[in-house]
């Protein structure tokens, strides 16, 4: 299941992981109509065709115009319509306008994509020097994170749509299954570092590896389940001002929250029956399976009704080191957290830590545009780690750091409780 | 060029006036591609697909269900998300929210529109009595009314993409004309009767037919066009508090407009040079077409820099009521205004009138549902008369009263002077 | 009771009628702390001090700088911060801010209000020519204008306080009267000439005098009363869509409207039981009073209700102009709509009409400055007639025509019914 | 100038230290008149009445309505009017409607807290369990932390007023001197302990002391400058998006800054010659003095242009644990930043550090309502340390954890570079 993209020395080994990474962004789209792909539900979704034309902007503006002398653009406004929030690349379309493009169509998309795949494979083929490659690297672990959001937000588009319509009709269903009860991992804490090694790929943000010192704690066993979830809601958990930050209260209160997103009360509002949307459609909620679509205050608000805490990155990466990172990643035939495994912290749901998203100490982001990657984000975030079931196989590992605000509920969001054991 | 609908007596006339009417919206639909139909740019654009089903909604929810016992409705979701506003037929999908729904796509609207269609050819070859004939009648103008909305709507769709792209590539664009200055149209006013006279298809906020006093006034012979627009910005109409209406300065600011909707600068912004996107795409202002796409607070704030005013929907009809309703209606090898014959008061632009749109004295609305048709919007807009180059020829005549908000310049709005001469 | 203001020709007299009209604003704020004074509870009111401040500017501004060679102004900033909407006299605070200012204090304001009186003062006493007189004597009605504001506004800010507070605690509470039926006031209709007549006092836009066509109607004896409103809610008027203009019933939905302004349901919220809050503090709802503090929609909307529609303003002053002015103004001990005599159409309640706030054909501003005063408002707002309990004695006359936009309720707004009866 | 509140076990000093803390709350609002007092200008921002009477709600509802059985409560409605977050003691006011109350006044709220310091001196005389005493003393620091707020709040209050007026007109505003250049004070890092070390009063945030590891790194001995600032100007610091983070700089564009808080370009805005507003007024822009008045986002943006950082809190900490608290607080003859002493960490402004607002390993907080004291706000802000020119002397001390938002500019906020040393 692991196949982490560090890309190969020869040439012919690295146009076909290019490939592969690239025909699994076409995969994903391919069983949505071009209506499905160019709607943006909200302004953080972006429709699919913008995903699938900006990973390729990606690679025309960073790798071929720059580096390829042969190479030129496929249409000159593309520059415009398709960079995310590069400063230094130039002024951009509107990120909340993303969804009033009728143009390019969903097959101009296409034809875009091949001209650059084209271009891409014949100037990989040609050899590439090592500052090169690594941009290509970049690429492929950037198309990687938006193979993830192109799921996140597809399921978005979908949800809102009276008709709840399934991503794919072929994902087939599990039965619900009763949950189970979490243990504790204990860990002695003490002196650790974290941080990339510097072997194999990692985003700026992962480095430099340092030290830091952790008092003894101990991590649950297992994600936040639906069963779980159950009982805090059954509890008066949304309705309790005592269990929230006062941010997350207000927020509870504006957006009418009563369950994570995606949930619903099912026919006769009795409230111990849930139904939740996922992109096989709507289904009962299952006991068995980690919580997810929650916001990072609802995982706050869970962990002090618990008596417990959310872990801090540093914690939860000196448990994940020393795992492979294996788990329930991007699985064509579920998208969908399940229950994993006991022991593994990898997968299914990415994990809310405590720690905000900060530069660890010596960072430095890369130098030139995509330096503009990861450090400019740096405030008003909570890091997440782990994976979740949208994530490409090797894609993650145990030191990379997601981050989202401290509201949003649309990415693969889940929790796993500490406690300190001093 | 008229072809005004008033639904045949026989049902194999009947029938094929159904289906003209239907086929036309299709028509003017199959330029568009399935993105294009999808997306809703602003509030009050309804996307594409979105008015083709809507008026298909109409004959199934007003004819086929209540009158015709074998149909069967073709989608049990659909009376929901295409119920416009219509408060007597029961919840509506968010009027802000059309431009969210991937699904029905562009295919399964057509298969709703074939399958309504199918149903309402056969039952009106079964015949009809004169309540849901008039029911019918009343459907087609309604669609009729929609062809326009939607040729409006996707101008702007179209008009907010960078790429400017046209409705269709292959409308000739007329060369640049010189420019011709109006003439007074004189009428003696005094005690004079307007509203619909009975005979043939009205909307029922043209009833009842009332007296009305008028004092001497003259109309202009044309509409104000594009050349005397540029006159107007030259002097800094759009930038002289003292011409304009307090809420339409506001508005001016607010927006930054300094011109009509659909103009830019050209290239160096010296300021003679203009350019207009259109449905064939940006093209240079030519100043002999009648201006268009002007707010209410645009049209009254010229009419007082030329000295003159708006005229009120009386003097309007007082005069066109002596007229054939002829002029440049819909016609698809142009969908732009062009200067028409001097004294022709019908077409290529809507003409703001003066008059707020208000009930005429002893207004009773339509029975039932239908009744919301139009009465319930009678308040803060103003009537527009004349028809424009998107109204299907022979849907308008000289009672027929169009009203639009002051802000709105999305419709095919234009303006025509008048002045008082006692 | 009538002390309309048109000044008198002998300095002595016009010295007179000015200190009387300017003590009256300082008697009407009289009873306010300076906190009072000072607060804006939304965009729409302005505090009392602001009032006291803006009346004196008029003078200072119009009069005194332009026409007395030896007045200095009192303050260099006056001018920007006290400048209402006049566009001609330069750019001002903004309306939205205008509780944010702490200084000038209501101390401060109040010598302003001196040294610009006895400047004034001593000018009168110097003799005016016809143009200054005129100028006063807008200034005066100007100065009665915001006397009303200033009621109605203050009334606003105290409702907002939890407290409850009375603006004055020495106002007898009269003891609830029962509901009298109405009767109709008939009205042939035909030719016959509305606006004002060119002797006394008028706004401008009350001018000119023009012929108008009726149809045969007729009025209700007197407004609308809360015995009827509360049948109207009993019957339930607010829940009914049915029933209203469909921007009113947006309007309705989205602020929770189930009652005029002002009142509340009393303790148990078992539905016939209401209090409303008043200048002598909170009371119980009196049946036979005029129903106060509705906007346009829900008078039209409790029309149609009654089957019977709003009067226009031709209709109204068709009848009103044969009566004398006198009714139920601005009284100290009241400040408060009471039942009025029958067959009366002045005081207690501004009565909303169906007509739309336009020119009358023929209308000419005022030259220069004052020009602003009305006809940059005429677009969507609804004319009301026939003054209010707030109203100074002799402010208000039959032709004076009042405007609000269709969502208003702080004025002292009522209605009167209206039918055809061709 | 130390006087840390640490409540004194004799009733006498008891109730001397309470009488100290509350007169120098009404030292404070004495040059204020009632309508200063009644102001806000904007929802960050409390009316200074408001201040006066909240500070004086503690103690009734957290002391002696609890405590003290012969206590009888001022006016029922002030437990809701004036209650600022505390979830567990009831509803409240809105926050943001604290400038709509004009009662009670000024005047009242002088009674409120006569009232409430009689009951109070008599009930600390009567002698105090060390739980109560517990209580008093929070109140007293939380009174403190409100003398701070009153004098930020009032200073933007007058600040939006055109007439820019001085809180008072007896401060002296002293002569620009020229800028000195900043060194470095380094240290070596390694573990070291944070917190409070639970001696004295402190707030419970900064609990437990606990051990982080630090790498070597270095302070500079002064804060940035209005000097360092005028070049960082100079330079388009805030026109180049690379020094930004991507929020910030998203917050820069929308609020159009390009300079500090209150800092106004004077007259033909040349560049170099800037003025600022103070509590005694506008000034000339001072080389010498710290900057004030600056956002995270500017601290961040301005320390990555000079190639440096902000410190985190544990290195301020590590640094000033060594100082005694001294420097420029709060001084009634100043109210401005001063340039301090070399290598002095406290006084004059707060300074950012680059840590978020998170509680420290093991946090609890404390039992009851006064719990919501902290924790609740532990999200979304970042953690400023040291102290300003406007906070009472003996307030602070070198844990001392102060927090805003990343876009706060209203409170007195400054920057501190540092680097690694490593």
């Amino acid at each position: 299941m692991r196949a982490e993209v560090s890309l190969a020395p020869l040439p012919g080994e690295a146009a076909q992981q290019y490939a592969s990474v690239r025909d699994l962004t076409e995969t994903l789209a391919s069983p949505l109509s071009a209506e499905d792909q160019t709607i943006q539900s909200m302004p953080d979704v972006s429709p699919t065709k913008w995903h699938r034309a900006h990973t390729t902007w990606f690679f025309e503006t960073f790798v071929l115009l720059p580096h390829d002398p042969s190479y030129s653009a496929f249409h000159p406004q593309y520059e415009y319509l398709f960079n995310s929030y590069y400063e230094t690349v130039g002024p951009r379309h509107p990120r909340t306008q993303r969804g009033l493009l009728s143009r390019p169509t969903v097959s101009d998309v296409g034809q875009y994509r091949r001209h650059v795949d084209a271009a891409m494979q014949a100037f990989i083929e040609g050899g590439l020097d090592d500052d090169v490659a690594s941009l290509i690297e970049l690429g492929l672990h950037h198309e990687q994170q938006h193979q993830e959001l192109l799921l996140m937000d597809i399921k978005h588009v979908l949800s809102v749509n009276p008709l709840q319509p399934a991503y794919r009709d072929d994902i087939a269903i599990v039965a619900p299954q009763p949950n189970v009860a979490p243990r504790w991992i204990e860990h002695d804490g003490g002196l650790i570092d974290i941080g990339h090694r510097g072997d194999g790929f990692a985003f700026d943000n992962e480095s430099p590896r340092h030290t830091v010192y952790l008092d003894p704690f101990a991590l649950a066993d297992r994600p936040v389940t639906c069963g779980d979830w159950l009982e805090f809601i059954a509890d008066d958990g949304y309705a309790r001002a005592d269990l929230w930050l006062s941010e997350g209260w207000a927020t509870v209160q504006n957006e009418a929250w009563d369950a994570p997103a995606y949930w619903h009360r099912d026919g006769d509002g009795d409230g111990d029956s849930w139904r939740v949307f996922t992109l096989a459609g709507p289904k009962d909620v299952d006991p068995s399976e980690p919580v997810c679509h929650i916001s990072y205050f609802e995982a706050d608000a869970y962990a002090r009704w618990r008596g417990a805490r959310l872990p801090t990155e540093a914690e939860w990466e000196a448990v994940a080191g020393a795992q492979a990172p294996d788990g329930h990643f991007l699985d064509l035939a579920a998208l969908h957290p399940r229950a994993a495994s006991a022991g593994n912290l990898f997968g299914d749901v990415w994990q809310w830590t405590s720690s905000a998203y900060l530069p660890y100490p010596g960072f430095v982001p890369e130098a030139g545009a995509v330096g503009e990657y990861n450090g400019k984000f740096m405030v008003n975030q909570h890091v997440l780690r782990g994976g979740c079931c949208a994530t490409p196989p090797g894609h993650t590992r145990a030191t990379y750091r997601n981050f989202f605000p401290a509201a949003a509920r649309w990415p693969f969001t889940g929790a796993r409780l500490a406690r300190g054991t001093a």
